[in-house]
């Protein structure tokens, strides 16, 4: 028995049902302005015409002119409720019929009504719902500040034990605060652009001087980062349980690093050019509404963490994750790692509470990543440091290709996706897919 | 022999003489919208009100809205040339009589004619000059990024003493490329802002759980930070010898630090929370080329820098700077360190050109802290940590008050200047002068 369906025709594997509904920012064509998007099977669908018409009716949106901006930050900032607002609006009008059980309802934010104003309206759904391979997508949010976590802590066991030796690869403080650093948001892109081989300085061959030159070691990491929707004011620490309501959603990311560089620079202050040459996000938003079917427990912390990191209900998410490295000239790509979103140590809510605890305040679109999500498998760290060991253990792509880092061409994918199968749903829900296609210069 | 004088009284120990014309943004009333400004004397001259009287005449500047903005970034995008015309008009509007030796004109870019219609224009004195005690500075820039480094090598001398003991002190990477972090663009306020003292974790006391509770080491850094101007492209390097063009002048900065906090999270990745609390600006930017009479030779640097930070000619700046706290409650401050900005053993044309060597892209407004300056003596220390080797020297502020680490209700100050005296002048010329006051607060 099928649940909530949208009128416009979406496959099934589509990452983008109707209870995906993903936010990004488009651009028709070259000299149109940017607008706002949900996502829906092969469509975006323009929220600016749906708002200039009038369907945008609820309370809370009716007036504002959030869904005429060029990014998704005015919107960000209205808060959950106008979210949620948002959302139903939507599911009402891009829906068919709906025969939702009680579970659906649990599952779905099930709607109780549809509203025909747009599926029965043709030069509305032409002027509103544009095929996606028609469209740029560009970076949704203007991105104030962005952060990085350390959050896996096999990521964390990895690197240690790669760097420092397997005697004690954690640090005692990693287990008592979710580590993280300030990041570059200059250089956040959108998936789709290119990425330039960094130069710079790595660690001197025996004696000085430092090698200086193209990075040798250039990775990919797989990441997510939640963005932030309301933020707090300075001096104003945000409780741990009420950290979830400013997270607007997540985003795949792509943290690229240079491990060379990064290597020779890092002490004492911590990563700066091995990172900050570029960052890759994917141009959709996944509410966390939308992924609230897919909460599952967080891991048990041991030690138990301070009363200002403790919550009342710590939830993970369960979202396959995996990345592909197809690399030039060659038609097949291949899998080089399969993980989940479940394996962060430390909570994004957890995160967004420690972040604000020294009274930082945080503003809409800020950028918190997760840092590298791996597992606990070798085939599901989350980078080429761990998954090559440092180059030390070349990974097969397919029968006559290696890598030990990534190469001129290679073109480096990170897909995310959540699935459930219940009485209620014949079918899966995928509500991530984003491309970060790459191409490595010189 | 007098040079350049405004027809605006200016006191002879005034921070901004006709000379100087550092930019900030000003609002007069709090209704009012925030306008570009330069100080002169005891007073700010409204940028906006010029504009609107057409007195930016020149080629650049006579069409450009740069002056009617909220904030200076449109005019720092601008770049040098606009600069340096917006300069050349306002210390032609602003002066009185001209007799300039050859020596007047290399130190201060001594202009060849006065222009009265400021002058002698009594409505357009009363709308674009206002005291300064009746107006109040903002953040003059939006700032997308702000980066701190750590160049002085006193500075990172003391702290790798203090922290890792006497032996090596100072890594070897440290001194082959200008070691810096990201840090938090949302916690950058305006000088005079209260500093709430942070909550967070520090070691714990032998064995766990770590301390948590407000900070117990709050302390200053004596910073100054370098506003970039004109940014480049993602994946185009900036030479180090076109660094300068990029740099549009200097602000004092206290990067206040929670040295216990700081000492538990930093590793592996760096100082975040203890430093993202808060960090507070000077509202005048002094241009480098009110500066510019100020240079001196860069410290010789051993081993010499690879050939992407080799300067044609590396330039510091003579800037005497100092720091004093005035407990609460009492009279008179306490100067508790005098240094010099020429003791930056990395020039900040180094420190752009090693941001950018990555193909990291610099925006307008972006800001490059010089990291604590201290001086090669106890006595230019830039902060507590140093000046009381980590609160084991306390230091007498007057006769029956000493401190280890800042208290509640401490108010720090931050001065600079810069001062010449050659057969040209009879006076000093002071540049900087910025109060960074602040109270502690739980």
């Amino acid at each position: 028995m099928a649940a909530l369906k949208s009128f416009i025709e979406v496959r099934p594997d589509s990452h983008f049902p109707i209870q995906n509904l993903p936010f990004g920012v488009f651009k028709h064509r070259p000299s149109s302005l940017p607008r706002p998007a949900v996502a829906i099977g092969d469509y975006v669908l323009d929220l600016s015409e749906i708002a200039l018409a009038g369907l945008f009716d609820g309370p809370l949106l009716s007036s504002s002119d959030c869904f005429l901006q060029p990014n998704l930050n005015k919107f960000l900032s209205l808060g959950r409720p106008a979210w949620k607002e948002a959302r139903a609006t939507l599911q009402k009008l891009l829906s068919f019929f709906l025969n939702c059980s009680h579970e659906d309802i649990r599952l779905f934010s099930c709607i109780a009504a549809t509203e025909p104003k747009l599926r029965d309206d043709a030069s509305l759904r032409e002027k509103s719902l544009l095929p996606m391979s028609e469209v740029e997508m560009l970076l949704p949010i203007v991105i104030g500040d962005y952060s990085d976590f350390f959050s896996s802590m096999h990521h964390a066991k990895n690197c240690g034990t790669i760097f420092r030796g397997p005697e004690n690869p954690i640090n005692l403080n990693w287990f008592h605060l979710p580590i993280a650093y300030h990041g570059r948001a200059s250089s956040i892109v959108i998936s789709g652009t290119d990425v330039i081989r960094p130069r710079g300085q790595g660690p001197p061959t025996g004696s000085p001087p430092p090698y200086f030159g193209p990075s040798r070691k250039l990775d990919f990491e797989l990441e997510m980062a939640a963005v932030v929707g309301t933020g707090n004011e300075l001096g104003k620490p945000v409780d741990v349980n009420e950290a979830g309501d400013h997270i607007f959603g997540l985003v795949l990311m792509n943290d690229w690093s240079a491990r060379d560089i990064q290597a020779w620079e890092y002490v004492p202050l911590g990563p700066f050019l091995g990172k900050s040459f570029i960052t890759t996000l994917s141009p959709w938003i996944v509410t966390l509404d939308a992924l609230e079917p897919f909460t599952c427990d967080a891991p048990k912390q041991d030690p138990p963490p301070l009363p200002y990191l403790a919550e009342k209900s710590s939830k993970n998410y369960n979202i396959s994750l995996e990345v592909q490295i197809k690399p030039a000239g060659v038609e097949e790509s291949a899998v080089v790692t399969r993980t989940n979103f479940n394996h962060l140590y430390w909570t994004i809510t957890q995160q967004l509470a420690h972040h604000t605890i020294n009274g930082c305040n945080l503003r809409p679109g800020d950028l918190l990543g997760t840092g590298t999500i791996s597992g606990p498998d070798p085939d599901s760290y989350g980078c080429l440091l761990e998954l090559t060991w440092n180059g030390q253990k070349p990974l097969p792509l397919n029968s006559n290709t290696t890598r030990k880092f990534l190469e001129d061409g290679d073109e480096v994918t990170i897909t995310g996706c959540c699935k459930v199968s219940t009485a209620a749903l014949s079918h899966y829900v995928h509500l991530l897919c984003s491309r970060l296609s790459l191409v490595c210069k010189r």
